[in-house]
């Protein structure tokens, strides 16, 4: 084991510099980066978006199944994520972690490697952290900030009667990766010979993963010239998200079950697991998809878009929020995100 | 045990609600606060400046002796004083918690009471965050925003050949405080039925239990019209904060042992412990007092100040960064900030 370097050979200050060497910034906002009491941003004109994500091991992930690079590459995603579902574009980030003992240095450069690539990949500049010990696993705390002109972030709370609701790609995949990859692991430990049965789940375990902040959508919307009247990232599940759209915005909605999509792959493996695929599209957190609203009156630009689907309309508040079935039915939406604590 | 509320009986998002119901803004910047994907900020002309720290449970605390509303007052307090240090003015927090599963509802609420009653005296608003379940103790990670005019932020390494170095108020009180209460837990585990003796040792432990930022003091540089030449704060320690300045701005120091400023119940608390004082002042961390520099020329500004010092001054990076004794010798100062990982 002595190609491992452990933790408190370099120390804190020691890791802290060997993580965060050759780190550039982009980003014409950024005034000054990593290495003081605080980073210091120039937003000029532009409002600023801030949110912040905390990841847990074994709450949150599972380092198993988890590779390192990839966990590094979700931590930053899932906060690019929060940036995208208000209409901004993500800017800077900081970075803090708690580091269990059985770490080692290589380990976290494997995490920074993946932080550093979704950096890259989203634009954003790495400004600023804090590095410290963990008495139990990794916490990753990242709060990110983006930049979005004057009036234009989109919120919950005002999505109208009658808007058209929308999902970007499709739903289900994160969670059914995720039921794979813990069947594979309860085979790995009843049995280490075992060989994990992966093939043909790329797509859905690759949900699990690495997922993706839709900053491409964002993009897109803006060319389109549509502006979302309401907007949220889903984490928790488009059932649970519908929810804090139709409360904070005071309406209802209806979507509709044959409009939901889902990957074959994601259909193919729910039957598998002998599980309903609509309630994996309904409660299966995790895709990082948005859901949004946008008026009636840009339904034209955008029902041919390949990474949007229209999947219902918002109704008045005394409809509620509906699913309503291929025979006509409508069933009341019940929250299911996920609770921690249970 | 009936009027503790068990975390699961209320859920994330009920706890969530719990926590953060009338939570007011009061900083003209914050436009949208807690409740949605994202804050949403607008600084106008100035610049901003961004700072997290990361307390852990057993790492940064230890809930035998540190109550929670303390805990949660010094978790913003120790991000304020980043943001002191950089000569801005806070504005914002975002929290995220990750909680362990003996914690109750109550205690989350002293927790939150604790981070309400520093956000009112800081004038910060609580705009965001992430509430999670850990696997293991508490973990507790905030990002501060603050807004400085353009130009105007003091970073580390701006201190020039020949400027004063200053530090505000005492130090070596809070590392003496928690030699106290490790002390006192001891005691109690070796015997329960053991009192405290902390009688006459209010100050010190005080200083371990609920600093403060050092904010009145950057208001009143203000007022002076004295614009510190580099800043930072005393979190690890005098010296390790004296060689970050130093190295950072490639500039040496000499700082002058009979100037160090302590409080006589520090230097009582040092003889009972038979520890060195001038090691307590120079390497106990945690005071949150600001060190920086300041040009000759406002020398007369300053020195009558009754909580700033005049401890030193810069000199050339050939001359290292030492300590000068009454006697007029001088020994290098090195870095002894804390290790977590050690």
């Amino acid at each position: 084991m002595s190609e491992y370097t452990p933790l408190e050979s370099l120390g804190e200050f020691g890791l802290i510099r060997r993580l965060q060497e050759n780190l550039e910034n982009t980003q014409p906002s950024t005034v000054v980066g990593i290495g003081d009491d605080a980073a210091v941003l120039e937003p000029g004109q532009k409002q600023i978006v801030v949110s912040t994500d905390m990841l847990v091991e074994n709450v949150h992930f599972d380092l198993t199944f988890c590779p390192l690079k990839h966990l590094g590459y979700k931590a930053v995603a899932v906060n690019v994520s929060d940036i995208a579902a208000m209409n901004a574009i993500p800017t800077q980030i900081v970075v803090s972690l708690a580091i269990g003992a059985r770490y080692t240095v290589e380990a976290m450069e494997e995490l920074y490697a993946g932080m550093r690539l979704a950096c890259e990949n989203y634009k954003v500049d790495l400004v600023g952290g804090d590095t410290t010990a963990s008495r139990g696993g990794l916490v990753i705390s990242i709060t990110a900030l983006g930049e979005v002109e004057k009036g234009k972030a989109v919120l919950r709370s005002t999505a109208q009667v009658n808007d058209l609701i929308c999902v970007t790609g499709d739903l289900g995949g994160a969670y059914l990766g995720l039921q794979l990859l813990e069947r594979e692991k309860q085979a790995y430990l009843a049995d280490p010979e075992t060989q994990p049965e992966l093939e043909g789940k790329d797509y859905v375990v690759g949900r699990q993963l690495r997922p993706e902040a839709r900053m491409d959508v964002i993009h897109e919307l803006r060319e389109l010239g549509v502006h979302p009247t309401a907007m949220i990232d889903i984490s928790d599940g488009l059932g649970s998200e519908l929810l804090h759209i139709c409360s904070q915005s005071r309406v209802g909605a209806n979507i509709y079950q044959d409009k939901l999509p889902a990957d074959q792959q994601t259909l193919e493996t729910a039957e598998e697991f002998k599980l309903d695929p609509v309630t994996c599209i309904l409660n299966g957190g995790e895709d990082y998809e948005l859901l949004f609203t946008v008026k009636m009156a840009d339904y034209e630009k955008i029902r041919n878009h390949p990474d949007i689907t229209i999947i219902g309309n918002i109704t008045d508040a005394g409809e509620g929020v509906k699913l309503v079935t291929p025979s006509g039915n409508a069933f009341p939406i019940k929250a299911q995100g996920w609770n921690h604590f249970g």
